[in-house]
């Protein structure tokens, strides 16, 4: 095999390294950081001294790719190497980059002769090192030289490879962004059930715990919930206290999550939860704000009984709804830029590497294959099922919630989302009433056709 | 007084040149469309016969307000603008121009040493009329020269005129931006205020219709309230129905409240009712998945009462959160873009001839101005107090909305809200944890300084 270029050698290019020299892949690197290059070479690393040296190293067509930070580091990385690469030379952006760089990158690149690939790696980096969850977008011809590498270094769920090219430009890295909201909503709907458990319940952290232990056994079995048992289970040494209780709760948040809801408002897809699990995060963050508006709990009415059932069905069906605004956002975007996304492609390959890894996905990737083309993720019956069945957990531990003060945004924007959909009739009909009451906007009537607008007041009221 | 130019006779136009006019100015109009030009002539409006004749009937330094649609259409009118235009000359946007926009042609017109102004006008057709909110941003010099004219132009509340400048470039219209995304959260609430009349307390619409009203009396009264209370009495004359429910349910939007939202998310501020009502709007046009995922109503237990009483406190708590976002959302914006915006100063001038004017503003603008800067809006006593009154009552509506099946988005989002401010810890904590077990991503303590990591954990289970 050829050898392949590496350029950015921290943590997660190390990792991904060591995968691809397990396929037999020669890796030649580089870091412009000399620890980055020393930490490099001790792991037994082939590194180049200097970018010039990397490039000349590898025969044409060359394949680079970039383990670099998104943003203004990917675009200084492409500039540096443009001068050593040649027609027919192949980059490859393995990167959180934004897609619609992505795109303007793949189209630069193009027009140079040059192939592009923009490719989300999910899985941090032990999935980088065991096999992670590859989301490919960028030019086909490229993937033909490159796929089969990184196909060999995701991971596998029934044997099936966690990796895919899923269309041109950015198709790669917007489907990762979407992994990421969903990764988002999912892990505040975590947290939320998290504190429902506490304050709900009334549950101390070894049995809250036990307690993600148990739904992990269930239909919620996930990485995430692995983890969070895992995570509650930690003790400070010293002080004996339960871990998280010792960690500042200002939520921290890199941007992908925070894309992927300004991307669901420009396509208008009601992704609520990616939006509300972003607006968490940040509220979290504005320490000033919450202390100003800081009270001491409210003695919760005892009449909201919840029981640890109610909060599986809860998380279930919340965590249903993340991953269909998810899909609705794939959809739509999909159509709207003209990619090729296969869904239910999709969905296998997120079942496992990838953060979101979850038992659910396989469920859900067989209703995507059964469901024809524009039908949203829930109708599938087998899903509306468990959904249907979740739905009066989710409303008991939400009246739990209000009742005692626990704040559950993401938990309740699911309801509200689903009960939006399961209504004959939403109140909107009298938003398009008032539109026209002060900007005479028009609306629709549902019992004749064309523009129509509100009688005059005077003519119709007593 | 000069004569002043007007280009764009559509509806709004010719209510503003009627307005002008009514002030002493001297109003000179044109619009590309025939049709337009008749109907404003008709109307009494002097018109010229192309554009180049409005330019050379205006006496320099002139002063031209457009009233055209956003986006090309303003570009298209400055570019056909400009040949005719001479240094010191002054052109004013007074359409829904993106804040950004208004920017980039403020800076490029400053380059051609013109003038310009980007002002939103809030009022409708009506306000436009008999005296709208207008928040001007842009050439303070520009501001000089026709800032007294929109001034006597502008609606007033107890004798101050509902009009200012609020700083450079673009400051103006992000004011008005945050002011459709705090209307779009207010409709929002009032729609779902409607449904749980209905469905909660089983009214009938000319019922409803006298809630209303009597919210109006109190204080919830505001505009939006009494075209509420006005639209839900309409009846359809030849078949008897109340009118509001001949109406189609999709709900329409044009873009303003997206890009509220939109930049809440990129300001990072939690502006979640915004967010919210504007994925109502966008999941009631989505007809299909609706379809797909309609359910008959579930019948709600009875245990849930809810009472008038409650929907009143329920709507005033959601209220009184949507303008503590926007007040968030223009804090935050304000410091980030180096604006001078005096909060105060626009919750007064919101006080009448918007779509948003309403009794509470006057209480808003009271705690602005005692607020130390950085504070936020609800933690004012005397807000705080009325907020805390309504508690109870907002807990009622939602459980009776979660037990019934309706979708209360913003009312349960502005719960979150609140209630996510009023703990003192935040289950967030978790997903910190969470971050740094698949990303490493390091957290800081609570009880010490620095970035830290979990413990390894086999060493510190059991």
């Amino acid at each position: 095999m050829r050898v392949i270029g590496l350029l950015g050698l921290g943590v997660i290019g190390r990792a991904l390294a060591e995968n691809l020299a397990r396929q037999g892949c020669r890796v030649r690197g580089f870091d412009p950081s000399p620890e980055a290059r020393a930490r490099a070479s001790a792991e037994g690393i082939k590194v180049s001294a200097d970018l010039a040296d990397l490039v000349q190293g590898l025969a044409p067509p060359r394949a680079v790719l970039l383990l670099v930070p998104a943003g203004r580091d990917v675009d200084a990385a492409i500039e540096a190497l443009l001068p050593g690469l040649t027609a027919g030379d192949l980059v490859v952006d393995c990167g959180n980059s934004h897609w619609r760089d992505t795109e303007r990158r793949s189209a630069a690149m193009a027009g140079r002769g040059l192939g592009y690939l923009g490719v989300g790696i999910s899985g941090g980096e032990a999935g980088a090192r065991d096999g992670p969850a590859i989301m490919a977008g960028g030019s086909a011809e490229g993937w033909t030289r490159v796929g089969p590498l990184l196909t060999a270094a995701a991971a596998r769920f029934d044997d099936e490879p966690c990796c895919a090219w899923l269309g041109p430009g950015g198709a790669g890295h917007f489907t990762k962004m979407v992994h990421n909201g969903i990764e988002y909503a999912v892990m505040q709907l975590i947290a939320e059930t998290f504190d429902l458990a506490v304050h709900g319940l009334g549950l101390e952290h070894d049995e809250a715990a036990d307690l993600f232990e148990r739904f992990g056994h269930g239909a919620l079995g996930s990485y995430l919930i692995d983890i969070t048992a895992e995570v509650l289970r930690l003790v400070d040494e010293p002080s004996g206290e339960p871990f998280v209780e010792l960690i500042n709760d200002a939520a921290e948040q890199k941007g992908t999550g925070n894309w992927a809801s300004v991307e669901a408002l420009e396509q208008g897809v009601p992704a609520t939860l990616l939006m509300e699990a972003v607006a968490a995060r940040s509220l979290s963050a504005r320490k000033a704000a919450r202390e100003a508006l800081r009270r001491e709990p409210e003695p919760g009415p005892a009449k909201g009984e919840v029981h640890a059932a109610d909060l599986e069905a809860a998380l279930l069906a919340g965590t249903l709804v993340a991953y269909a605004q998810g899909f609705e956002l794939l959809a739509t975007a999909g159509a709207t830029h003209g990619w090729p996304l296969d869904l239910a492609r999709v969905a296998r390959l997120w079942r496992a590497g990838c953060i979101i890894r979850a038992k659910l996905l396989s469920p859900i990737a067989k209703a995507l294959e059964r469901l024809p083309e524009g039908v949203p993720l829930l109708a599938d019956a087998l899903l509306a099922e468990r959904l249907e069945a979740a739905l009066p957990g989710l409303r008991a531990a939400l009246l739990a919630a209000a009742e005692r003060g626990v704040p559950t945004p993401c938990l309740a924007a699911a309801l509200a989302w689903l009960d939006a959909h399961r209504v004959a009739r939403l109140p909107t009909r009298l938003i398009q009433a008032q539109r026209d009451h002060f900007g005479r906007h028009g609306f629709a009537r549902i019992d004749r056709p064309g523009r129509h607008h509100l009688p005059r007041a005077e003519e119709a009221g007593p």
